[in-house]
């Protein structure tokens, strides 16, 4: 197996962060996304949707897409477990994961992307209105979960899982996007504070 | 079991075709999305994202999110397997569904809300220029899309899957969205006219 990756960028950061968590070691290869090498004819014939990460099976089958490349490895070793333990729990993950990838992640990369100077180049058109438009979708989203998180550790519940990872990577990826974590939100302090301490956060 | 669900809205559809193909009946709710139902304290309480479908499960929980409805039900009762029949095939295949629902569905989903007038009132602020800058991005996935169909019958590979549901509902969704699947592209219209004849396409 070989991971086609690029350090740092938030979905190749999720990947990271889950194999950590499993103490799973996958050799790597880095593509440099600011040198546009995710675009380049030899790295589309991996993906040719253009994105890392890419993971690349000993029987040269390609699999992309962060959570796609996850569940393989949740498959490959089950434990421990960071998408449910049993049917129902493994619904209210999947759920809580998207919940965090579509209403907290997305919004974050939308304000980053259509306002950052540093993505003019690779989101065309930057629609600087479409950006700000995301911002409070992302504080209403906050003040929300906030709001849930009073009685529990985690984002899905007692357990840390895929939900959790998502969650953190998009918390900072909020710091390029110019955005913050407002003070009324002391749950989602406490909870951030506590992931980001796992030494998979270093990932 | 109860699904809170908006009868041919196209996340909801997802799982009514999902439901279909399993040959499995869960009682329903309906709630009316253009009467802002779903914006209503009641429903509210089931799922704070104000999304259709949740689903209701015995013990009170409950789940939203399509997929991960979907999920669900493919534990329940795994066959006709709809989100793969092995490791590495059920990684193709999430690999697949979510190119369809991010590089797809998605972008639809934005040139519709962002273009069409019934949807002032529940997409604000809406953004012409956002919905515009969408609709190249259709086009681009479809005329891949095509490209990677010429030689296999259903979006991951030789079988139905829930991939397959995604892309025939956004597929279907880009006639709201004033969109249309080019006649350059006939190995999607191949797929189109076999998948869309399935009984469960009239869910």
């Amino acid at each position: 197996m070989k991971l086609y990756t690029s350090t740092r960028a938030p979905n190749p950061r999720r990947v990271d962060i889950f194999l950590a968590e499993k103490g799973i070691t996958v050799p790597r290869v880095e593509i440099d996304i600011m040198q546009l090498e995710h675009k380049r004819p030899e790295f589309i014939a991996l993906n040719p949707m253009m994105r890392v990460p890419v993971l690349e099976l000993d029987d040269g089958t390609h699999v992309s897409e962060s959570i796609a490349i996850c569940r393989y490895f949740e498959e490959l070793q089950p434990e421990p477990a960071l998408f449910g333990v049993d049917m129902e729990d493994r619904a209210k993950v999947e759920m809580w994961q998207r919940r965090m990838e579509l209403n907290l992640m997305f919004p974050v990369a939308m304000a980053f992307r259509h306002l950052h100077p540093a993505m003019a180049a690779l989101e065309t058109p930057q629609i600087a209105e479409w950006g700000e438009a995301n911002k409070p979708k992302v504080m209403e989203v906050l003040d929300w979960l906030d709001s849930e998180m009073g009685d529990r550790r985690y984002i899905a519940g007692d357990r840390f899982t895929v939900a959790d990872i998502t969650a953190l990577v998009a918390v900072d990826f909020m710091k390029p996007a110019r955005l913050a974590v407002p003070d009324t939100c002391a749950n989602i302090k406490r909870w951030y504070l506590d992931v980001s301490s796992r030494p998979s956060a270093a990932a």
